[in-house]
């Protein structure tokens, strides 16, 4: 552990991956029978040690240079091109991407360590970078046989980049209301004509082409968000010349200032030519068939934070002395031995591995999803769209939260630009924000994913959470576990009330609360991932057990040991001293004021 | 409201001081007998007029272009100097100072408002003020007759600015670390020595001298705190010659970067002349004696920073557009109409409403213990004495809460550095650090404040929280007080299972979740104290309710109504939707899990 840099917290991936999602199983499937147990562990290190030797030593150069626009291009911080090259080079931007065109073909939950490690390395430079896989993953899925062969492996290398291009200055979130048009010529192409806002990575310098994946609407389409459709605009055209595409400005933003957050004018000279993803008027199904990848990864964003800040948080407690010891008679005390401090470095540990816990479940339903026994794979799809918004929301506002409680640990020293934290906290605040509002993700869990099917996603959620067997666990465990019981049937019983309130009260009450129900479930389901591992930890841990030699010896000489001890205090932990939270939104959800209806705002 | 700026809501703070805390009745006391009600709602509105003219309109300048070092001195952002001048002519510096030596002399409750209209308007230039309102009372409080002539007038008028020099590099919070020494010679004065580390205003170009307060160690002085020495050290001493004090360097911060925060070095050729305040080895007593003031005043930077918020997003979410209303047929919808954002916009009205209430009435407490009828100023010197942890603390957390929230509401325009929102969460951050961590507090609140004087302090909270006399109100204003009485007892509940938990499992124990217990009244004191407010708008509010029109009619029309039906819905909300975080808190109290005790950090 570093207090000013990032290094990866390998044990608890490995234990994650591979101890408790069992991810060397997966290679009994087809798709991943390439791979082995050892292969991954093999990623894992390296992915590692690319974010920790590549990604890390530029993060402060993105914060404090940023972007800027000069003779109308946008110029990068020093340092990201030459990563971007190795990011593409090696491999790491399409971990999860098919190997057909040059992608690792990795399953989802190892694909996953290597985006949240990049994260936490960098955010401002990666939160780009995702968008490249987002694209390319586009036109993989979407795109001729042409468009495949054209942009894929490029893409996938980061030779080029990629974009979305969703939102415009008048619509915000309100994607329907996109004008940008898009008519079609008689040599097969379209011309572009709109502005588009806050498009990530819009303009740089550190690809040779930036293809921007862009919603626009065709004439005489139908209103709404059902007369968008998708189009490939490639900076710069196959026959080389320049498309007609401008960079107006960039913004000035909080954080992720190593990420060109970019205006960009289409078509001014009329002579912007776009190319139709698939068909007409399918936009919007076609980019929703992304989300689930894309808001998972802003999710990661949080954890990436969290974890990075837990890092730091927790070397410089052992690191920074204060006050005379009252353990170490005549010393001066490690801030660490202060209980007040302990809570914080454990409330940040639970809740990081908490999120990580959730995440890694849910990547894993993506691969069983795909890739696991047909009888099964809608079982885990349902549960993965169920838990995504949950991932989106709850990681990024915890993983603030997080930041904020590790520059808390450092006091003033965590307010100064010496360390890391307070860029790690404003680079983490756009989670909340982009790729549809932390509000959006709570009303899509209370609306299309509670009552699509009629229900069956939460019919799964439920059976899934009936996971444990008490009889084979211990005293201990079985004492979180039923804690825990509790707090799952309170969730269950406020989704229960929250659709009687709609039925009584209707549509405008059932949604007031909607972010309350989501961190009541974020709660449940990363205390629920926790415990899942805790019950693997604690046969780990009475192995050490047996040994004859007193626990304070083997803890502190034993990495292992240690491991597991603190895995288990963690668990612990969430269980009694964070999933109380949980009482404070049911209880919210149960009272459903309607005060903010009724105020003349 | 503006989206961009900050304007004061003139309505609420003559609500809180005239109708609610009846300030006008101080008037009666002898030392405020020159003053009388219509005096206070001038004052309110002038202090706020100051606040939006002359501080709102730098607080960019402040953040974007931050203080410099040249020459080995400091310079502030544009318009500073111009500002501080202002501050101090037009009295605004000294509102809460004896008039002896030029200060207003207004009682606290009214000062309490041109202070929050001060940081609100901008953090970054008004926290350096406030230490010159501190250090010039405690010259006022323990200085010779000699002193007091020398630097009172000067420092309450603004010629000449304060700074605290507590902190040193190595002993963070340990004020009792501190090894700066102070050496008396034949002539009378002292020589200091040493280095003081984020000194707030420690050198800047606004005033002609900077008088320092700076806590050093005689020779032979008791170990830790208790030999400590308090001495006046200015940049300028009497003869007009500078003194030995050098500026080392300036931090880089997060935020509130118009303030200059200074590693300074005090007689590195020996030459540093300081002036002992009253006696040796008092000085952490005579810090103490201030604590009250200095540490409401950084609450109120949480309150602040969260009522510009708040204005801001209120504003925000009235101007923008986005997708199609469904109120208003045909027209787009204004943001403000979606359930989600209400909800946010009410939390952040009732969480700043709230902290107003309690932190203006710990002002009032503040005046009643100094000013009021004898027999009762110890019960409310103990009612302030318990509250001032929890206005720091509370209100520090609270308002960046409020401020992110605001954020939230603005959507990626508020991680833009186009409007205020991003600047003020970064300004508000160092609350909860600087003046006595909130963890330190928190340990004050249950350490020192649950246990002086046999606990005398919670016994007259007991009894103040029997406010209410039921029979007097309506059903609505009785339904939410039964309520707020059932967390109220949960609240009391959970003191004596802390102090139980104390007592069995010991001091570490105990301290663990004292930042909870610390939250957990907060959240019942804002809500009783916005309760006391919301009976005085219900009597006023039916007045209107006896005129036969339709609500919404006379709501759209009358601004008085809407002001106390705004203030119902607000204590409304806060009963039913913020008031349940305190079940969270109190469960966490009661598990009292000691993992973080256990856990191999």
């Amino acid at each position: 552990m570093n207090s000013t840099e990032y290094i990866v917290d390998r044990r608890e991936l490995h234990f994650v991956i591979i101890e408790s999602l069992k991810a060397g199983e997966l290679c009994k499937f087809h798709e991943f029978m390439e791979f082995d147990e050892e292969m991954f562990r093999m990623i894992i290190n390296e992915a590692s040690t690319f974010s920790e030797q590549v990604l890390a030593p530029i993060n402060k150069n993105g914060d404090r240079q940023g972007c800027r626009i000069e003779n109308g291009s946008v110029l990068t911080p020093d340092g990201f091109s030459n990563a971007w090259e190795k990011l593409g080079k090696g491999g790491w931007l399409s971990m999860n991407s098919p190997s057909k065109f040059g992608g690792q073909g990795l399953p989802e939950v190892i694909a996953i360590l290597g985006k949240e490690t990049q994260l936490a390395a960098n955010q401002g430079f990666t939160v780009g970078a995702s968008l490249t896989s987002g694209a390319s993953n586009l036109i993989y899925t979407f795109g001729s046989k042409e468009q495949k062969s054209i942009y894929c492996e490029k893409m996938y290398s980061g030779k080029w980049s990629g974009t979305m291009c969703l939102t415009e200055p008048h619509a915000g979130s309100a994607v329907g209301d996109a004008i940008t048009c898009a008519t079609k010529q008689n040599e097969g192409h379209y011309l572009i004509k709109g502005t588009k806002q806050f498009i990530t990575n819009g303009d740089h310098d550190m690809a040779e082409n930036i293809i921007h994946l862009l919603l626009a609407r065709t004439p005489d389409s139908p209103e709404g968000t059902k007369g968008i459709s998708l189009f490939i605009v490639p900076k710069i055209r196959q026959d080389g010349s320049a498309n007609d595409i401008k960079v107006l400005s960039i913004e000035n933003k909080m954080g992720i200032k190593g990420s060109p957050t970019c205006l960009l004018s289409f078509g001014e000279s009329n002579d912007c030519h776009g190319y139709l993803l698939e068909d007409e008027n399918i936009g919007m199904s076609q980019m929703f068939s992304l989300m689930n990848e894309a808001r998972l990864l802003v999710g990661l964003q949080g954890l990436a934070g969290a974890s990075a800040a837990l890092q730091n948080a927790w070397a410089y407690a052992n690191e920074r002395t204060q006050g005379p010891s009252s353990i170490h008679l005549g010393e001066k005390a490690k801030i660490i031995e202060f209980p007040d401090v302990r809570r914080m470095l454990m409330q940040m540990k639970s809740i990081t591995e908490g999120l990580r816990a959730l995440m890694y479940t849910t990547a894993w339903y993506a691969d069983m999803a795909t890739h696991g026994p047909e009888e099964n794979r809608e079982k885990y799809q349902d549960l993965l769209d169920l838990q995504i918004p949950i991932c989106k929301s709850f990681g990024t506002d915890q993983g603030f939260l997080v930041a904020n409680l590790g520059i808390q640990v450092l006091g003033g020293a965590g307010f100064t630009q010496n360390f890391p934290l307070e860029q790690n906290a404003r680079d983490q605040k756009i989670g909340s924000i982009y790729e549809g509002t932390n509000g959006i993700q709570a009303l899509d869990l209370i609306g299309r994913k509670f009552n699509s099917k009629n229900g069956q996603l939460l019919k799964f959620l439920e059976e899934e959470l009936n996971w444990f067997d008490k009889n084979i666990y211990d005293d201990e465990i079985k004492r979180w576990i039923t804690e825990w019981e509790s707090y799952r049937n309170i969730m269950f019983e406020s989704i229960a009330s929250l659709k009687n309130i709609g039925e009584i009260k209707g549509k405008n009450a059932y949604s007031l609360y909607a972010v309350n129900m989501l961190d009541l479930m974020g709660d449940v389901l990363c205390c629920f991932n926790l415990l899942k591992q805790a019950t693997i930890a604690k046969n780990k841990w009475n192995e050490f057990q047996d040994k004859e030699v007193p626990r304070e010896i083997f803890l502190k000489e034993n990495e292992e040991a240690r491991f597991y001890w603190n895995k288990l205090r963690t668990t612990e932990f969430y269980v009694w001293s964070v999933l109380p939270r949980a009482l404070s939104n049911a209880k919210t959800i149960k009272n459903c004021n309607l005060s903010p209806l009724k105020a003349h705002l």
